[in-house]
Order: C-alpha cells, then structure tokens, then sequence
C-alpha cells in the first residue's frame, strides 16, 4: 500500500508491528513503540478505530432536530446529528466539493448542514440539495456527505467507522439493554461536560481506567465511594483491605436485595475479551451512604433518574472496547469517551447526565455533581503522562500486571486481537 | 537516492507520488497526501519551487545599494539584495564556512555582508571578501556565497533555484511588460506590507486564489468593487448575478475605450498550464467606482502611478504559477506572494505600493488604502484552515471544480505537469 | 532491525548515514542531514550517546544519601543518586511494573524511590522492596531499577549506557585525576546552576565550544580573561592577536612556575580523536589579573578551593567527548554538560562550584560569580541557533575548518569513527 495513502500503513510497517505483538510475553505490558510510535498509532486508527463500534456522544446532546456534535476520531471527524426525522446520524465531516471541513463547531444546531466554502448546503441526512453553480447534468445525488453506521443505544450513541461494523454489537446490545433502560437516559439533559486532553497513548489512558490498584494512593476522593477491592478475587484481598471487603459484603447484599426486588439485572457479564465488541457490564455497590459519587456517598441530584424511587441503587458499571466507561447512579450518569488525536495524545470527554426536569440549583449543584471525577480525571491525567514517558525510554521493557490488573490484560488481549485480525 | 538528502525523496516516495496523481480523476480536486504529507511537501519542493520562476519581492523594496530582503522557500534562505552597482541579485543565504545563516533580519541595509557567526564577510555581489585568519593557499574565490537567479521584470522580482531555470520565462515577460509599465513601478515606494501565515498547503491557498466561486458568501469587502462573475463563461452566469454582468459588460467598454486611447494594453493572455511559466494576465473593469480597491471603489492614493491620467483604469490582474497574483490599479499596486513553509503552513506577503512621491496622511491613508485586502486576505486564511483540515480526514475523497473553477483546475493540471516533468 | 525499536534504525538508515559520512571532504563540517535529522539523531543516540561515557552531575549535587538528580539523554532518562551506603548509583528511570517514570522531579531527596503510579518501592540501591499486591511467587529480585554504569573521577560522575562501557576510560581517569585533584571537588557545593535549551543539534552546540575562532566578535566578556589566541599554533598568529599572545607567554611562565613549586600538573594532554573516551586537559594562563572568570579576573570567591594557597592557578580546562567541558580555578569551578532532547535542541547545563565553607554574600555574590559565563552561553546559544537554521537550507554545502578550528574537526572525526564502529 502506498506511504501516501491517508491510512498509511506499509507491509512493512505491518510486519514489523505483529512481530512486536509476537514479542509481548502473556500478560505483560506492550513493548514501547506500541505507545510511542505515530506509525503505530496509524495502524491502531486503521485496525482499531475505524473497524469496532466507537461510543461517541449521548442522545441528551442531540435533543432536537437539527443539534449536532462534531467528533474527532484521529484524523477523522464525523458530524452527529438528530435529523428532521429525529433519526440520529452520523456523517463524514468532509464536503463533497473540495474537502473543506463543513462545520467547524464543537456542537451547535443547523437547518441545513452548509459547507462555509462555496456554501454547499446539505439536508440534515446528508443528502446534496445545492451546489452552487454547476453545469447541466452535475447531479447532486452522487455527491451526499458520506454517512457513518450509528446505534443509539438506551441513549447512548455509538458509531462505527467501517463499511461494515461488526455484527456481534446486536448480541450485546441485547444484553446491556437491560441494565440501562431503568435509567431512562433519553430522559435526561447534560448538566455538565469536561474535555481533557491526556498527555499519553489512548492505550495508556484505557490501562488506566481497567484496573484501580492505583487508586488507593492516586484518587483519595473517589475511593470514599468506590471501594479499592476491586478487581481482586475473593481470596487475593490483602489484609488491610479486609474491611472494605467487609464493608462491600454487606453492601452488596442491600443491593441485590434492592434489584431483585425491581426486576433490575445486576449481575456482571464479563466479555472483555472473548467478542470484537468486548464489554463488560455489572451493578455493584458504593461505600460510604451508597447513593452516588459524593464525598459522603449521599445523592448529588434530589431528582433521581428515569423512574426509580430509591437514591440507593449503587453504579451500574459499564466498560466498552476500545475507549469507553460508564456509571449509571440512581441520581445522575457519567460517560466517559476516550478518543484519540495522536500517538500521545488522547481526548476524555467526560459527561455528566441528570433528569431531565432536573433543575440546577434547586435538584443539583453542578460543582457537586461534579468534584470527584473531576478531581479523579485530573489525578488520572498526571498518571498517565509519566506512564507515557516512562514508557519512552529505551530501556523500557514491558512488565508484568497485578491479579488485579486483569481488566488491563483483558484490554490488551483484544487490542492484539484486532491488529492481528485487521493485518490477517 | 538516500533518505537523508536534504532534497529527500526516495524512489518509493516518488513511485508514491506518481500513482496518486495518475488516481486523480480529471477536473477533481488531488489526493489527500497531497496536501497533508510532509514527504509530498518536499517532493514539492523539488520538483516545483526549486525548479521553476517563483515571484519573491518588488524593487521597492531594495532601493538602495545594500538593501536587502530575506526570503524563505521551504527550507532554503535567499537573500535578495541591490549590489553596489545597483544590479539586484539573490545570494543563498548560507555561511560557506560552517553553514550559519548569514543574515537573519527580514530586511535592512548592509553595506558587505558578513556572517555574524566568524565574521566571513562578503560583498554584495556575493564573493567572499575575508575569512579571518586562514592557511596561506585558502582561496577566498572558491567560497562567494552560492548564486540564485534572479530577473526584475518591471519592477517585480522574480528568483529561480534551479541551475537551468525555464527558458520560456522569456516570452512570458516579453508578453507581460507591456501590461506592466504604465504602472512604473520602479518609482513606487512600500506603502504598507502583511505577513500572514496560513494553516494549509500552498496548493490549498494557491487554489482559493484561482477562483472567486466563494466570493460572495466570503468576501463581503472585496466583492462591493470586484465582479463576482468572475471565472463563469458568458453562458454559464446565473440569474442573480445578471444585474452584476451587465454592470460588467458596460464597465469593460468604458475600459477598454479607455485603454485604446492610451495604446495600454488590456486583452487577456491565459497560459496557465500550457506552459512552465504558467502565467495569466489582463485588465479588467471594477465595479462601484471603478477605481481602486476601496468600500466604495475610488481611489485610495490621490498621487497616480507612473504618468497615468485617470483614476480609472480598472485592475491590471496578473498571475504566476505557482505562488503570485498581483493587481495593479491607477492609484496602486497590490502584490501577492504565496511561501511554502511547512506542508500545512503557508506564508502569505501582501505589499501596497504607492507612487514614490506620494505622501503618507496626505495623499493616502494606509488604512483605507488596506482595509479590502486585510479583511480578505483574513477571510481567506480561515477558508483554507477548514479546507485543510477536511482534506486531512481519511474520509476525505477529490471532488470536482465547478465551472467557474477551471483556473483551479489549469493550477493542478499544472503541478501535476511539473511533478511528472521532473520525476520522469 | 524492526522500524518501531525504540532505537529505531534501519539497513537502510545506516546504509544512508554512512554513505554521508564517506561523502565528507576531510577536515570540512558534516552534510546537512547529520544535523537536521531525526533519523540520524536517533543513530547518534544508539552510536554515541548510548554507548560511551557521558558527564552528567557532580558530586556535589548528590552529597547526602537519598539525594538525587535525573538526567534526560535523549529519550531516555537516568536517576543519579547517593545510595544508603554512600555510594553514587545510575538507575533508568522507569519503573519495572508497566514502565512509569518513577521520579519526576529535576533533583530532589528521598528515602526510597517510590513510583508514583502503583508504589512500588525501591531501595536506593535500585533493587525492588514491594510491589503492591502480587500473586505468592512473585519474585522481587527480578523487578529491580536497571542499573547504569556510573564512575566519579574526583567529584564528576560519568554514565554509560552501554552494557560495556568502553574500557580505555581507565587510562583517562588516571590521567586526568592528577589535575583535578588539588581543586577537590568533592569539597564543593553548587553556587548556582543553569539550564539552557539551545535550539541546535547537539554536534553544532559541541562544535561552537571547540574553537574560539566566534570568540573575539562573539563574546566580549569571556575574552577579558580568555585569550583569544586559542587554538592557533604558534606560527599561525595574527599580527593583531600579536600583543595578546605577548601577555599569554609571561602569563603561562609564571602559572608554570606557580604549578611547579605546587607539584601540579599543568602540560596538555590531547587525545581528543585518538581513543574511545575522547578528551583533552591542560592548565593555562588566564588574561587580566589571571585568577577568575569574572570581568577584571580577580577571584570570584574569597574561599579558595580544596586547600589552594593561591587565587592565580590560571584555569584547568577539560574537554571529554562527546559532550563536556571544563573550567576549575582557584576560586570556583565550572561545568558544562550538553545533552542531546532532538534533532534540533541540546540542553547545556552549567553548574558553578565554589567550596563548601564558602557563604553566599560574604565570601562570593552569585551574580558576579556567574555573569561571564551566563552572558557567553547566551551569545552561544544565539550562534548555535543561527548555524542550525542554515545548515538546514538545501543549498548548504560542508565547508572548511579553519586552523584554529581543529579541535572542531578532532571532534567531528571522533564522531564519525563511533559511527563507523557501531555499524560496522
């Protein structure tokens, strides 16, 4: 394939990558160039990005017809929008004339989607409905902004760059559906929205988030609510965490009393790396007052979710291959979309979603609702911006994850899987 | 040839090259690597800005002997100066020595050119004058800086890299001086001078220069005196720009009765791509006052160019392929040059010349003789940002020029000629 | 060799880079790309930079067990610290669970050496202490701190990256110990420091300290005590320099006869290009008063060094390849270490010692003690930047060294002989 080409990987670069992949002993960390090199990250865009299923935005921030959310996936940007059908699509952000980048905005509303350039002028489903002056015959039906495949999700937004996205996603949307729909998220409006830009490999900022071993020292204010136990098995907990243990028991116990007896599935269903379109999803329970993330645990929005009648429902959890992670409380959700801009840089767009008629000051406080991920989020960003020099060094050498750290193999299992799959 | 030249293409690189552009459908827009790929932009480099005429500065700008401009083209450095014997000339701008930057001002006086590095200095013929304390047997004649070609056509200065610059260059001035010299530029002086530079390929703004299909949305300023029919054949203008043809077709006789009466010639010569020094000129009517390049078309400079005896000769257009365009009016000249700097920045240099007697705050007002251009040149600056990020995008496919378009086409015909031309 | 190591050269890259070398006319400056490039950058690190001895702190910056600085040699980055035993230590700075930086500090103390992401604790000695929560098996004395080969010649400490260094340094450390021993360094504290990034390949920023040849025009301050006859041979002065090397002959018969009644070695030692560990030694006569860098060369500081019973000792110069030098004087002593960040950025660090007992505002005032030398390296980082932006241009071509100018080219033809014998 041709080194000029926009996706720009060479045989050799090909082979050279799957001998690396070759190199890496079973549970051990990627060799360095994995996290370093933009030829890397190139392949990652091609084998990764632009083949699995992408959770990009929520349905609350495309409300009405017309509202749209640019987002940018390495090189690639991609319009969301709700159309006049109130069908929500999604469209190569690039103009069918000469390649100018249509909207410019972060998120806004249109009528039509035109281009700024020579002001080409889009329907909302992307179709051509003007082209400026053009000789007889020019016929605007070849010319629509190239669509994106896009599933709405309980809410949830998911995209997927590939001609054909993999089918496994119907079997897990089937699964996870459950567990979301008592949060009722097309029911819910954005309270607030944080986008950090990470100095680190997008692989490094998803390790982060699979496995907490870190967060006993690195996030004091998330684990008031969020026991450390996790990702230990039962008989590995180290003594002097026994009493979080002690503490979870029970409260696990409360909450599946509290979902079997509102029908709400909590149960984990672990397929991290077993599919293309790995998850994870379970209901587990908070610490603290157990309602939310809050420094006491109590809830942060007097207005709870959808329909549910108790602040106590603990986190409903949700992980998704390659970039995404969730909590669904009884009282607010928080998104998280990790989105890659560079070999050593990554976007995390974090969302906070709350009812609807919630109302700001009055239901919530925004600062409230949102100090312990942000504070986690900035406590992550420094972490993961000295795992990405480290990692530089030629005298790195790929290291061997905890028994907690399991989430984090998990990660990379099917990161390898993918490039192995896509150079096949 | 190697990897590491500084001119570095590799025969897989230019292999690359050859096969994207033979990809290209006719009457579309390039590739994407074509406007994104640092190894395109030193292809680039080599085949087109180091091979053919390239429109630098004015001689106004080196009045005096030891007047000096320094110019960048990619990575070269040229000096282009007034020696003492008042003959212009263009000196690489590299240290025989060790290679420093001899001169690292923009712009000033010098009466021998020395190094600041070891003091090598030179006269300013470029022959080395004295190379502080060296072996007897050194052989100051061996170490002038290196030579670059220059031509003054009428008061433009225009450089060539290469060894064996384009022997057709010679019609092409033949051709263009008369156009030029009732403007006399050799008796104007700096007015007002603009570096802007823009975030995109030099293709993207030389592109945006060649058509004027984007006028009326994005050059509120520009379009009150310049016809936003241009580029459209008498067949092809649209309805709503009828009011605006027929001003046209009345202003162009006025003109050209005008120009018959002064022996000036005005009929346009267009050799955009059929030809090395591709080139096209004309003189064409303005609209409003039909003056000058002001909100309401009158003259910004009360004190004429040359010896002219109306304010109303409409606009001399002149361009040159590949980085100048050029409008000369009777009260002044606008000058434009396009410089390569990275493959996604580009330096744009506006300079307004005026009649050398004139007086700045009595017979002009800088900031009216500017205002159109600034706003355009900034207009353009942003159309071309977004055109060059969408091109970036793998989604991104050539799409095709509109009628209106074909000098843009005729400019990529021609970049496609030379590359092929010097790849052979 | 794969394209993505992180010592990432190729056939091809090495084919090329010697190919260049063998191009060089002998005693002129390197082809452009040796430095401009990123390729030829990251072979210079693997040739050079990896495998000989680097000078990186003194002593005196790790004087209490727990101390530490950390040293970025490319990408890589190398903890220096006095271990619990008192013995300096070298340990890459990237922790063995999943390659973190573990210490980001510039210079700082600790206990252990905790990693900042999961913990893990490692004594000073580098071997690993705990590692969080691991399965039983879990062997820590495979996990320890890479350790880097490090040797302090009488209060300098030197790295090697290599797994082996290269012997002949023993014959250097015999050497030059002798000279250094009277100003005992371990006896000092830092008076002040000084980070300078240079925009400039390393070679170039090297070169710049080979020569004074720049001095007379370049550094008006330093060449009040510098004589600027360094480098010429005796038959090769100029008549101006003429009275300058009068002084320089009284001035060095009187720092001879000072050093022989002391027992010190003064006389030049140069193997500059003749050995591995590179280098070059010799006490010589200071200008002015002839004690001190300062602007009359009267002492900086009151308090001699070690137990000197004199302030007029001229000054000991040393020079190690590829990256420092040297100045000790009586009163203080002064290094230079130049450390390679990319292509195009070198940081020079300087540090000034005077001895320990001495007190700021009594016995020495920073600002005078450091002001010749802050003012020339910033004369040198302008020198430096300007020689890069001009071996850049295509047009460059190698140029002669002048006499005066050999160690230059001792320097260069030591570069390229590492070269050669690493991709031999």
């Amino acid at each position: 394939m041709s080194a000029f080409v926009q996706e720009p990987s060479t045989s050799t670069d090909r082979a050279d990558l799957l001998a690396l992949l070759d190199a890496r002993p079973p549970g051990h960390s990627l060799p360095g160039p994995c996290y370093t090199s933009p030829r890397v990250f190139d392949l990652d865009v091609e084998a990764v990005w632009a083949r699995t299923w992408i959770f990009a935005v929520t349905e609350a921030e495309v409300r009405e017809p017309g509202d749209f959310v640019t987002v940018d996936i390495g090189r690639y940007s991609v319009i969301v929008l709700r159309d006049d059908d109130e069908v929500v699509r999604a469209l190569h952000n690039v103009c069918r004339h000469r390649g100018s980048r249509v909207l410019t905005e972060r998120a806004g509303s249109v009528g039509n989607i035109v281009c700024g350039y020579h002001q080409w002028t889009y329907a909302t489903d992307g179709s051509l409905l003007r082209a400026g002056d053009q000789r007889p015959g020019f016929d605007t039906s070849c010319f629509g902004l190239r669509p994106v495949h896009v599933r709405v999700v309980a809410g949830l937004v998911y995209l997927c760059l590939a001609e054909d996205p993999p089918a496994d996603f119907d079997e897990v949307v089937a699964t996870i559906t459950p567990y979301l729909l008592p949060h009722q998220l097309h029911r819910t409006k954005v309270a607030a929205q944080l986008d950090l830009v990470e100095d680190a490999n997008w692989k490094l900022v998803m390790e982060n988030n699979r496995e907490c071993y870190h967060c006993e020292a690195g996030h004091p204010e998330l684990i008031r609510t969020f026991f450390p136990t996790y990702g230990y098995a039962e008989d590995e907990i180290p003594a002097r965490l026994r009493p979080a243990h002690e503490r979870y028991l029970r409260a696990e116990a409360d909450l599946q009393a509290s979902c079997t007896l509102r029908g709400m599935p909590h149960a984990a269903v672990e397929e991290l790396d077993t599919r293309t379109s790995g998850f994870r999803v379970q209901r587990e329970a908070l610490d603290g007052a157990g309602e939310s993330y809050t420094l006491d645990g109590t809830a942060a929005s007097r207005r709870l979710l959808g329909d549910l009648d108790s602040p106590r429902l603990g986190r409903l959890s949700l992980h998704n291959q390659p970039n995404a992670w969730f909590h669904f409380l009884a009282d607010h959700a928080v998104t998280f979309a990790a989105l890659p801009l560079a070999a050593d840089r990554t976007l995390v767009r974090t969302t906070w979603l709350v009812h609807e008629d919630a109302e700001e000051g009055v239901d919530y406080d925004p600062d409230a609702l949102t100090h312990v991920w942000r504070r986690t989020n900035e406590q992550d960003a420094t972490l993961c911006a000295r795992a990405q020099q480290g990692v530089g060094s030629p005298a790195y050498r790929p290291g061997p994850y905890a028994p907690s750290e399991y989430q984090v193999d998990a990660l990379v299992r099917w990161y390898v899987a993918r490039v192995r799959e896509h150079l096949a």
